[in-house]
């Protein structure tokens, strides 16, 4: 860390050189490039970004799934960890050399929202995927070399050496943790523990199933076995993710594909007929999410949706099926205060709560980015950690 | 009460001739007719129905919204209460003379919904609205005077002066309460209350919108009044509820039809710019379930589904518009559970926690049912107790 010491007194207040990964156009290759990135103003920290990992949500974005998520040259990239390198004006609670995770779902701590125990949104600073600039100016921090402006994205865009993004949108967390793991805290792992904590508040005995088995869901699964749920139920249409899973607690596995009866039908069978307490819908599909909902019970059974659901599709149930007590719900951000929660998170999945070792099955050098969106797209990383 | 109290010891065991309201076909006036109501088989209990009342439910299957509600000829009702006039075999937490009111929401107290506490379901004695026999035997106790079988209906039958019902679907209440407010708590009541106490469970300061000022709808203004409510906006097409729902707590009313900007936004409005933490919906409209879901905050807003939503629409409502928290669930008679739960609801009632008079707007003598469907009909009446 010497060298990033080193860079860090040169660069304050200066136009950082530095290498990112930058979206042209939808699928595109994401290209390796020189870009500028400004100093942070007023309320924003500029962070040298030294793990990144690929996310589901980037990928929707890389592809361009509706037309809200298409602007080019753009940095993705949200789940990530590094130092602080120089601060704006008027941010008191970090400095330079804060280990930090940057989090694309802010608390402002002024909002009706942040102020309320019942939501981690935040007015300002929530998941808007529109958003394509900071928040507080309406600009860009990065450009090309040759002066053509760089997209931001959701919040964060750590596919870069150096971003900048708002101090509502970076928690510290404590020095002595491995910076690399941490990364993973920045979405995925984070959305499917705290979906179990937080939206479902899971307990002792509480039964489970979990609709798509990626990193997220494999996340809830761990958080539904820290809470002592007693069964644990995966469903993946890629046979491939048991074994893993069952590292993560997963007691029974179903593949669509594999049986004859729907998927719920069969899950009622493994319930004793009651279907479980909770369904989690980490697919992003509507006919998984209607699954999801056969598959609790009748009476007091709470779907959580965690997937994105890219398209117009509306939920595909009728309102008299919710009649016996049935809840619906989603989160994001697994329902986590990020600067006011993420802080102890990331302490209790270090003292053994989570083990976010099992969920880095790749190691690659950041300019093989590709490599890594293509492991995901092909369901065969969960996380594949980039060093920068 | 001495001409009852003769009645039960010259009837027990024999069939009983008395006077019934049945429906013919749908629409029909209800024909008050004589028919022969058998006595109480195994663990059944035949009820001298003192008291009863009408409900939206009633006027659903009046009308034969849907194939499954039309069977015919039969005898409706479900809001009463009267007096245990003998009981069959093996039933032994209750006896002649018993002050009861029927629920259509039975509890058996054997199955696994009834053993949770997270639920009212009950796997046996549940709402089912194509039930229309006694559920231990397939059988029903009714037929008119030359013999013609008449259905059951959920689980009750009350419009006749007879009527006979499983024990798992009947609350003693004390002998000291009026028997004639009594009824109400049979359904309507007890649903709306219960939604804001059991499935909201609404807290000091919680803002509410209520669409559709029913007796429902007021009885969870009532609710929410008990419980505290800062905000309690009530929402209908009729401007005459409004100064009824004064007296239910209604702080705040809004006429969709003499409004130009959609109800949800006026709502948002006047919870500064949050809107209600939650929203009930007891009209059976999917518009109006639309309005009262965007009427609840995002990011902690839940929405209670009351009114019976007899079309085939399913939820009008985006997959994403749940991932900042938002719940939707609903909730039949209230989350009650009847047996276990109604007897001290009943007392707190009588204890000044809802005031059961004034949902009292119309009295009729039982024979001129016709007028008191008309009544609840037009939106005239919110209860007509009827004296049989």
């Amino acid at each position: 860390m010497g060298s990033i010491e080193e860079d860090r007194s040169a660069t304050a207040g200066k136009v950082i050189s530095c290498k990112a990964a930058v979206l042209w156009g939808p699928k595109e290759p994401l290209v390796m490039e020189e870009i500028r990135v400004d100093p942070p103003k007023e309320m924003e920290v500029r962070i040298r970004i030294l793990f990144t990992s690929i996310c589901h949500t980037d990928l929707g974005f890389w592809i361009g799934e509706n037309e809200a998520q298409r602007a080019f040259p753009r940095i993705l990239g949200h789940e990530a960890s590094g130092v602080i390198e120089s601060v704006g004006a008027g941010v008191v609670d970090l400095k330079e050399g804060d280990h930090v995770i940057p989090i694309f779902q802010g608390e402002c701590r002024e909002c009706a929202y942040c102020k309320s125990e019942n939501t981690n949104k935040c007015l300002k600073f929530g998941v808007d995927p529109m958003r394509k600039l900071m928040v507080r100016d309406g600009t860009t921090r990065f450009r090309t070399k040759d002066g053509t402006p760089i997209y931001h994205f959701l919040n964060t865009s750590t596919f870069s050496e150096y971003t900048v993004v708002d101090s509502s949108c970076v928690v510290k967390v404590d020095d002595h943790l491995p910076l690399d793991k941490m990364s993973l805290l920045s979405c995925g792992i984070s959305t499917g523990v705290g979906a179990a904590w937080n939206t479902a508040n899971l307990q002792v005995g509480s039964t489970v199933a979990i609709f798509g088995l990626g990193a997220v869901g494999l996340a809830v699964a761990a958080g539904a076995r820290a809470r002592g749920a007693s069964r644990i139920i995966g469903v993946d249409i890629n046979s491939a993710k048991f074994e893993k899973g069952r590292g993560f607690g997963v007691t029974d596995f179903i593949n669509p594909k594999e049986i004859q009866t729907p998927v719920h039908q069969e899950i009622i069978k493994l319930t004793n007929g009651l279907g479980v307490d909770v369904s989690f819908e980490c697919a992003g599909n509507i006919d998984v999410l209607r699954g999801a909902f056969s598959s609790t019970n009748p009476g007091w059974g709470l779907t959580v949706l965690l997937g994105v659901q890219a398209q117009p599709d509306l939920l595909p149930i009728h309102p008299m099926e919710l009649f016996d007590g049935r809840r619906i719900t989603g989160c994001t951000f697994g329902g986590f205060k990020g600067r006011s929660q993420m802080t102890t998170f990331a302490k209790q999945c270090f003292s053994g709560a989570v083990d976010l070792d099992k969920f880095v099955t790749h190691e690659l050098p950041f300019d093989r980015i590709n490599e890594a969106i293509q492991l995901l797209m092909e369901g065969k990383s969960l996380r594949c950690i980039m060093q920068l």
